[in-house]
């Protein structure tokens, strides 16, 4: 029984992961779960799933724990780390083979890095962690020898329509895009979108700020970094190709003009799988794509004038060093900012926009570098919104 | 500079074989070139590419062809075959690495048995090869270790997505199919359609047979046969899929669910391109695909009551043996029946299906035998459409 730590289990891919490993009924065990402060939910989990390690965001969370395993009447309660420290821990836990890495931000790094330090298969559904430390994250892999497998559908699409492939003969990598609820709106609609209507993702469902980042398509923009580096492609080898039907979740060109496309229906699930099982594919009782019930597929140029977040993505990564985590973690307060009904819809790229040109990048040399600068981001977008966020606005 | 002999080298597939290797600019050299009785476009052929052996139709072509290089001052003429035997020749000839096999119809499968046999990688445009003596084909690759690539553009597309793929885990291969120019016909315009008519295909620019083989959706049929040979698939793993565009050039479904597929322009020389650098891939100055530029890709379920080829061929992939032979001779001599305006376009499955069920199917034993089924059949079918063709319609 393969052993799997989940970090983020109680988000959208943590779930999925443990439905797919209830699914397989004894393939796979489940050793650490990390969680952040959905309490009943992780009791609910450790209840059905036994691991010997868990963690939470802080010392209340795990109190609450400790009350509602007992009141459950579990009485082998796992132990309990908090925080970082307490997701590093889940990550590098005995005898955990595979580490899905689905905390969302920027939180998800270290336990991630950790885990690939030792050599373990590292399942990736949070993107940010390769945004910010992309170059460290695919080195520690190559030194280790430990694999990393992508669990954004897109480049888990991507990775499947690469194997067998030579890399000289990949001309472009094309990620497709739903293009969010905002595709068919004007400037002046998307400028004044409330966080009702960037919530009403056309096709996927998954949780509020990855929604968000779609509406705004820094979500693709981000995805173009995270592609960089699992398959070492350069800005100019990633493409984005708006596909509103999000049937094809990914494409590479060939040299030869051959397109190989992967195509699925829009459960995680598959990509979870895909990750857990690889090399190895395994029968699975989702319901199959049908082509035929769809009737078409779409596929547009993305609008880089009205999703500006798109350009702000491939300069920061032109840039490299610590610029694109300046530009995630500027995007992390900005959707939080737009979530709390503080700033505009439009007013997430432009701050975005104002962090990048106010930081210096430096080299990526160490995790502590990309943090720094993910610190810093945050500090100068959060004081930007604090006060005098109307005056910047203005000088765009 | 590897050595290519061409099996129809006057054809569609043969002169854009031809195109490939003059854009190759060297890396390929031309060893032989079957024809027929296009001897002013093998002359020319001839002047441009020097091959050592060329063969034509018959003694009367050869003289016209010796003729017709003296009038433009060939001074090294080739060595000149004549008919099937000048086809094997040219199929076997000294040198050659890599044959393309593009006759139509029957009179392709010796010469193309022949180049297997010495563990030639044959490069397959002509499908009747595979629908006849599929079995005995593919088995003296296995004995031989010649490659056996297909050049048609689905099959080539299957090729391509199948690789990197274990068999174990295909769970079905799905062929594109335009739909034909009769689509959206109905049944009562099918029924009398006209050779003009047929001949306007939606997408691709092919021979007049093929494209006949198009309308009545046998050339997808055929396929499906092929299909079977190609990738040791039963007839329940390949189905149809109608997707009018042609950009999608076929499918595999693996049994996780994901999909994979090969996309491209229709141009036959990406498919030829293909099968003469694998397993490598060349860049290419054809103009790329372009998705955006598309807008949508539909998909249909095909409809075997207006086009009952496809049941037709189904059956006789399943009964096995000499039945896909005697339907393969069956429908080519309806077609080129029909293209003579001697029956109408709905009395080609009509007399397929009269055949087929006239026909004992005996076990794909030896060439002889397939090919004794193949006359078999077409005397049947001229028979039929001779005499008596009227009465055989009415007991529909």
């Amino acid at each position: 029984m393969k052993q799997i730590a989940i970090l983020g289990s109680t988000g959208s891919i943590g779930r999925n992961t443990l439905r797919v490993i209830e699914a397989f009924n004894g393939e796979f065990g489940v050793a650490a779960l990390g969680a952040g402060s959905n309490i009943e939910l992780l009791a609910e989990q450790i209840e059905l799933h036994h691991p010997r390690l868990v963690s939470v965001s802080d010392e209340e969370s795990a109190d609450k724990l400790r009350s509602e395993l007992k009141q459950r009447g579990v009485t082998a309660q796992p132990k309990i780390g908090i925080g970082v420290e307490g997701l590093s821990e889940v990550a590098t836990c005995d005898g955990a083979e595979i580490v899905i890495g689905a905390v969302v931000g920027a939180l998800g790094l270290l336990p991630a890095y950790r885990a690939l330090e030792m050599g373990r298969r590292v399942a990736l559904a949070n993107k940010e962690t390769l945004v910010i430390a992309g170059e460290l994250m695919t080195r520690a892999a190559e030194r280790s020898g430990a694999e990393l497998l992508p669990v954004d559908s897109e480049h888990n699409a991507l990775h499947q329509c690469l194997r067998g492939q030579q890399r000289r003969e990949i001309k472009r990598l094309i990620l497709t895009a739903s293009g969010g609820p905002f595709r068919n709106s004007s400037k002046d609609e998307i400028e004044n979108a409330t966080p009702a209507q960037a919530l009403k993702h056309p096709t996927w469902r998954m949780g509020a700020k990855i929604t968000i980042d779609s509406a705004t398509l820094m979500n693709k923009g981000l995805e173009v970094i995270e592609a960089r580096w699992l398959f070492g492609a350069s800005a100019d080898e990633i493409d984005i190709v708006v596909h509103p039907q999000s049937v094809v979740h990914s494409m590479i060109e060939l040299v030869d003009g051959s397109i190989i496309a992967q195509m699925g229906v829009t459960d995680m699930r598959h990509a979870i799988q895909y990750a857990l099982t690889y090399p190895d594919r395994h029968p699975t009782e989702l319901p199959p794509l049908d082509l035929t019930a769809l009737g078409k597929l779409e596929f547009f140029a993305p609008d880089t004038g009205k999703f500006p977040c798109i350009t702000l993505a491939y300069d920061a990564l032109r840039q490299g060093g610590t610029m694109p985590a300046a530009l995630n973690a500027a995007n992390e307060i900005a959707v939080a900012a737009f979530l709390d009904e503080k700033i505009k819809f439009s007013d997430i790229p432009r701050l975005i926009r104002a962090a990048c040109e106010a930081h210096a990048p430096q080299p990526a040399s160490s995790l502590e570098t990309v943090l720094a600068a993910d610190r810093w981001a945050r500090d100068w977008v959060r004081q930007k919104i604090g006060g005098q966020w109307s005056t910047v606005s203005a000088t765009f």
